[in-house]
């Protein structure tokens, strides 16, 4: 019960000191979290509520169900391009259909989530690696910067890729609303230089260390508010500069999500790639902050928690949420303690929406546009792809091929071809395992590889070791390259395989032994195995193979070379060491 | 040049022996073929002659191309069965469009095949693990079976599944024609006696044994014939009993095959799986032979002989061919020495098909179904499950859902559901990797698995063999299993990843390593790697990794426990050897 409920686990030893933590923190997090609400919202396309609504239930469902005691759920920047970019393909921006479409993608994402949970399916994330992942998160962070800019130019534009949102920005730079630029730029100066500069100017004025940090990450409220007053005070809403307007207040409405199977079906592959991003992301925060504290996450109930968050979403009419990474940072570093900050923040922000929105009226949207650039323009990483290259050039082709198709075929596409470039590089490499011909390394029972070291070989014996499980993946590969060894020494009496390194041999593998000991057979050569681990073995026991063997199982490969070399009449150690010498 | 011509290759020692041979064996396998191409036609829905034409220029063509000396093409049960299963999809059968979609798999397959064979990328067949293709094929031979029931029956029915068929075939019995069955059953108690009882019958008539051998797979020639001779006496065709009727005579035509891009669409993935099934299924019959004789195929290159033989079958009206293994055995055993013997065979057939169709009019085609039927049932393998059941559970898996879903959903979603489960209980099993907690072994250097050994640890130091390359399928386990160790144990101090099974780390493994040095270096725990192999030490080193590491590369893992004990203060050899003696 307590696997499903952490809540059950950390709600025993609540405390007042506790309390006094967590309610800190979520005073802190819903002033950082309200500008960031609304941001993203315009950023996947959606009013400014659904921002704040995605805000509050489902963060009071990730801390029931969620196993991290800082994470901070709601709209996050790249789940929201990637809502957007769904959306649009099956609805006009602003249209009842199109929000329709945004919650039953929080809606199906969450049920898959839950249900990946619940089916400790966590592992497939995998499938998303490293390389691909950040590629991704460098494309969408520019795709989403390079979206933002018409709001800062306030003109009109759009495209489908990012050299089509290019050249629709370039043929509509003329129309550029001075006024809309003058709330954009001087907007992105201040929050570029509130990152870095915030807090020793915070600390220069007197400041402690930890309030001058938390206090320069309300940097973004910072600018909204002296843009809404610059916006009154200009009169900006008459001279073309567009306003966030009214936005409705009171708390969520209960919204019973759509049931369409024509709709589901068209999104059902989206929700998935956003489910499974938002997880790796959420995930990998969670498991930095945790391990900090020395505390542990349970990746398969992270899947449960993030799953009720965008049920909770979806039915109080937002769209899809997961851990955002720089919220959660901030909850850790404000000392939230357990997830009932998560819940107070949720409360802040309800209170937000029931007394703030009218002061909102006034807001421009270049300021909006001005916070996601710059939050997005720290996904964007240089670094990566260079040291993929010099680390390993496989990495760097999944990486790449992640990054020019999110950019040029869209961020659906992008995902999905690192994913298939991932696994092919993948089943390419372990379709070749790594094997080596092995001698004895003389006066010593040690085998080496022939290329790398002076061994001793005989002519009418090959020892291969094999250095990975023998799959289906491989088992055919293996069994060509025995054959063609074989055929390349027409000497040959023994072939005794190694298999210090083999952890498994599935039935594909084991057919390639049946096959490969019927055509050595066949020709009057020998096949033995030696160094078969205890596993291993035991199964192998289980059919019919040793007893069809037509040579033996030895514990040792230093045994199954000496009875190979006596078998052929070799006098073993005398030969061995004068060949292994260069004597004869 | 060789290497894409290997005819260049044996043409130059081509003798007057070698043709002696390869004659003798054309004749033999020429008859055996006649029956077959008629009667495999038939199952894929195509006119007779289809089987006809499939057999001659295709056999050239690889001839030229292929790599196996002994390989015989030409039309086979199972690609036959997904010829059907792919045309029957776009057009009926009888109408020219259905033609016109069989010739079109055949070019989109041989097209499939040569590009694979340039881009060396015959590994791709590895994804159909032998539990797969063997539960394929085991399901095609009890559909195709079913299928021609009805033939025998001499009655209507159809079904797009195997259920399907049955029930098909339970409404239909009542109309069964019983000159049709007539000629059916006894046929097929022939020919199943012909099977075993053919050889030793002909010896005792005084046949020497590789004669008799020979003699008794002309079976299905005499079944033709007496069947032809039944029918002519009985009238039967005038008594309900369908017959193949007249068969164009002359050489095959030249056919341009379509490009219709709509057809293409459709067609694309079948052929994509004809190709695959078709190659996998080849290349192990000309393995079996080519070991007999110490000889050595290409796979590679087989992938171009196929696809130029399919090409040219396209060309010349034909449908989809591979190489078969009957009668390839039979050609190998008749004395084939090169691939001349094919084209010597295909020679044979078109002698057939300019000056014997006539003689076919008369034959019924229940005499045909009753081949399919004697041949197919062979491919029923009913102890592979059994075996796969206590051999591994996955593998068995995989091979129940291959058959399960080729006789209820069709061949095509049979293939792909065995190649997506078969990936999906690799990546699972690859996803977490064996690892080992392990303990010095008292009095030795040797370390163990702790599970299983009686060995030495302290709690402030934990050791952990990593006993899999370290890749994005499973570095994410690999970090949470050391965090939650890590989380487990107070005292630690020391983490020791030992690598001496690590023969990879790709970019996602090094990034888990980075998280689990920051992660570790945060909590105060210092991470260690030893016994780290040459060429992943090599690659590491060009990265940050090694300088930024909170502890030590060593190069044995018993030096990095000992400086471990030295740091945290413990005398390391009397406490080891008094704890592990259980003295304190």
């Amino acid at each position: 019960m307590r696997r499903y409920l952490p809540i059950l686990e950390w709600g025993r030893t609540y405390n007042r000191s506790i309390l006094t933590d967590d309610l800190m923190a979520a005073v802190i997090v819903t002033i950082m979290l309200i500008p960031q609400s609304l941001a993203y919202a315009l950023l996947a396309g959606l009013p400014p509520v659904v921002g704040l609504y995605a805000s509050i239930l489902p963060l009071l469902l990730y801390a029931i169900f969620g196993t991290s005691r800082t994470l901070a759920v709601g709209p996050v920047a790249v789940i929201s391009l990637m809502t957007a970019s769904a959306a649009s393909a099956v609805a006009d921006q602003g249209t009842a259909a199109y929000l329709e479409a945004a919650i039953t993608l929080a809606m199906l994402s969450g049920i898959m989530l839950a249900i990946l949970g619940l089916l400790r399916a966590g592992f497939l994330a995998n499938l998303l690696s490293h390389p691909v992942i950040s590629g991704f998160i460098t494309a969408s962070g520019i795709l989403i910067a390079t979206s933002q800019i018409k709001h800062v130019l306030g003109v009109d534009a759009g495209g489908e890729n990012w050299l089509a949102m290019l050249s629709s920005l370039a043929n509509a730079i003329d129309q550029t609303n001075v006024w809309t630029l003058a709330v954009g730029v001087p907007a992105m100066m201040f929050l570029f230089w509130v990152r870095k500069g915030g807090k020793p100017a915070l600390q220069w004025i007197g400041f402690g260390e930890r309030a001058a940090d938390l206090t320069a990450k309300a940097g973004p409220i910072v600018a909204v508010a002296a843009s809404i007053l610059a916006a009154v005070f200009f009169d900006m809403g008459n001279k073309g500069v567009s306003l966030t307007g009214a936005i409705p207040q009171g708390l969520p409405p209960f919204a019973m999500p759509s049931t369409d199977v024509a709709l589901i079906e068209k999104l059902w592959l989206p929700a998935l790639l956003i489910s499974t991003i938002g997880f790796v992301e959420s995930v990998s925060v969670a498991q930095t902050l945790a391990a900090k504290r020395r505390q542990r996450i349970a990746p398969d109930q992270e899947l449960i928690g993030l799953g009720a968050a965008n049920v909770a979403s979806a039915f109080s009419g937002g769209y899809p949420v997961t851990g955002g990474f720089a919220r959660s940072a901030v909850n850790f570093d404000a000392g939230a303690k357990t997830p009932a900050a998560g819940a107070f923040t949720a409360v802040g922000i309800a209170l937000a929406t029931l007394f703030l929105t009218p002061l909102l009226f006034n807001l421009p949207i270049a300021a909006l546009a001005a916070t996601i650039i710059v939050a997005v323009l720290a996904l964007v990483d240089l670094k990566t792809p260079l040291q993929l290259w010099r680390y390993s050039k496989t990495d760097f082709t999944a990486h790449a091929a992640t990054i020019i198709l999110t950019l040029t075929a869209g961020v659906e596409m992008g995902v999905i071809a690192g994913v298939v470039v991932g696994l092919a590089l993948h089943l390419w490499r372990t379709s070749r395992p790594h094997i080596a011909i092995v001698g004895r390394v003389p006066e010593t029972e040690h085998f080496r590889n022939v290329d790398r070291h002076k061994v001793f070989t005989v002519p009418h014996v090959l020892s291969i070791r094999i250095d990975e499980a023998l799959t289906y993946l491989n088992a055919h590969w293996l069994e060509e390259y025995v054959l063609e060894q074989v055929a390349d020494r027409p000497a040959l009496r023994h072939v005794i395989l190694m298999c210090s390194a083999v952890n498994e041999i599935d039935a594909s593998g084991l057919e390639a032994l049946e096959a490969m000991n019927h055509r050595l057979g066949d020709a009057g050569i020998g096949l033995h195995l030696s160094e078969v681990k205890g596993p291993v073995m035991d199964r192998l026991k289980r059919t019919q193979f040793i007893d069809e063997l037509n040579g033996k199982v030895f514990l040792t490969q230093d045994r199954a070379f000496a009875k190979a070399l006596q078998d052929t009449g070799e006098p073993a150690d005398p030969v061995d060491h004068y060949l292994a010498r260069g004597l004869i």
